[in-house]
């Protein structure tokens, strides 16, 4: 319709050879739209009963600044035409650095007062993914589920022989005292004084995992997950976040996942994998999927915890059966939205 | 129309009060027949390059006994009111205790010339699991998931840490030697040769891998999957086995799998629970979501292996694309069926 009213202006005789020069152009302009998917991140925090109430001013700008900055980054490396997997791997070392998150520096404790760290990532053209869990020196455990990724032939690494590998190909190791924050010291504490003689609970009520889904120039979407899993976990428990199909998914077919929550619902209910599930063979839509599998699946089983979600037209959706989940979605051409809360600000 | 065929037979008057009585035993017997699902169990040892010529009269035997003892073993206890998952764990731990899997004892060796055994298990009715990774010291490694599955806030343990947990509930532990057979040691040393300096290879051509899906009295499924991994692995390498969605899974809205094979595509298509996506979100039968998955999906990807599926019609589907699969099917009131190749012999 616009395209009709533009030529109806070059009514003269002198614009006869106009009209086929601005069929050019516009054509070519659609063409390079189509050429060009929209560059796009979802980024995740974690989730939980995080309350305005219960946090001051500047925490909350805290988390809010730092999610702002994740955003920017990872935008920044799409525009320079940098691979998806390369900026989430990117965007998750910054947050794994950060002691903000349950994840890198600022992980949670074990029952031990170690640290046992997991992460994954996944490719959605190609499904390829590299996992790790229980790792305990490696400084940013993304990384190395990456190197997994790109140099070996397995997929799932754990514990020693994961370290193991991470040396191999010459990633930064640190003493386990650099994950350690105070703040995560006292919650420890805190679990253990509560503590059932008995058994642990898998009851937390924050999950600080973060996670980022990005598309890239080429339209390659890529998932990835990284956590320090839950205060005072036991017996070299794993959880969804190293789990493909549980807590990191992504397929160019459908879209990329990260999940956030109590992994062990996670895993049983494979989130993942379930909401693109439901995209592919249901034609749900991305909050359609994304809403059924949490608030209705993951509900009625009695875990909580929320998701992101991503497609290749760069559309989001978020879903959590939480208070709150730190969260922020950017498209290029877009404002970054940057949100906490279940109301009362703008959602992404 | 059988009914009323019956019911014409009693005309004469003198009859008019048998027709209640036989109306009533007909219509108990509709629910008696509702109420008792069938019975049914299907089993795996494990898919590959299994040849007819390559194997010996005795071994082949060896392989037939064994998989109808387990079919055997497993449709006694169905008959006696087992519930599904006590069933899929004793017929499980009768195949890690055969020396002729790769599962418990004969299981294949790591790079290091140890042993680290992966096993998981999933109950249909509630979506409960249990999965267990890289122990070398728990006899029955099936017998740990299902400790986890019944003991632990936790769903996934690995390494030392479960076998702190198998330690805690009392399971029987044995030197690592007990898994240890001369064939495995052979093969180790075999793969340690031909190693290339870099990597190690993740293509073996045999996967010993064991699973079982049962169904029971309740009409409820129940999935269960052990293995030794695979020949020279390295680095704490976890493959599909313990990976709920992968190796494993079980719901009673849709079937049972298990699944062996190069676990490492078995994680990035997550096969087990993509068969299920397909029967349940788009109407595909076993067989088609069992053929699409392995046939299309994993063989596209490079991948080789098979699945067993089960439904709680007692209904099985088996799919492989390799030369041939250890398997049996036992359907109560049915001949128990018990295959190898692909060909030239009854198949399930």
């Amino acid at each position: 319709m616009r395209n009709r009213l533009g030529f109806q202006r070059f009514s003269s005789p002198c614009a006869t050879w106009l009209r086929p020069l601005i069929g050019c152009l516009l054509w070519f302009s659609m063409f390079a739209m189509a050429a060009d998917p929209p560059l796009a991140l979802v980024i995740h925090g974690g989730a939980g009963t995080i309350l305005k109430e219960n946090m001051t001013e500047a925490g909350e700008k805290a988390y809010r600044d730092s999610l702002q900055q994740a955003l920017e980054h990872g935008m920044r490396l799409l525009q320079e035409g940098k691979d998806s997997v390369e900026v989430v791997a990117a965007v998750i070392v910054l947050m794994e650095d950060s002691p903000l998150y349950n994840a890198g520096k600022g992980s949670v404790l074990t029952h031990q007062g170690t640290f046992s760290l997991d992460a994954s990532i996944m490719t959605g053209h190609d499904l390829q993914a590299g996992c790790v869990a229980g790792v305990a020196t490696v400084k940013n455990p993304i990384l190395l589920a990456r190197a997994v990724l790109d140099h070996s032939p397995h997929v799932f690494l754990s514990g020693s022989g994961a370290e193991a590998f991470a040396a191999s190909v010459g990633l930064e190791t640190v003493d386990p005292q650099w994950f350690r924050t105070e703040r995560r010291v006292r919650e420890w504490q805190k679990a253990r004084a509560k503590e059932a003689p008995a058994a642990t609970s898998v009851k937390p009520k924050k999950f600080g995992t973060v996670g980022v889904v990005a598309l890239d120039r080429k339209g390659n979407l890529c998932a990835g997950t990284s956590t320090g899993g839950i205060t005072n976990k036991k017996f070299g428990r794993i959880g969804d976040s190293p789990i493909i199909g549980a807590g990191t998914y992504a397929d160019n077919q459908t879209c990329g996942v990260s999940a956030t929550g109590q992994g062990e619902y996670f895993i049983r209910a494979h989130v993942a994998a379930d909401i693109a599930a439901r995209i592919g063979y249901r034609g749900d839509s991305l909050q359609q999927a994304a809403d059924a599998v949490i608030q209705t699946k993951l509900t009625e089983m009695g875990g909580s915890g929320g998701v992101i979600v991503l497609d290749r037209q760069g559309e989001a959706a978020f879903s959590f059966n939480t208070a709150g989940m730190y969260r922020g979605y950017y498209r290029a051409g877009e404002k970054p939205l940057v949100a906490i809360y279940r109301e009362n600000e703008p959602q992404p």
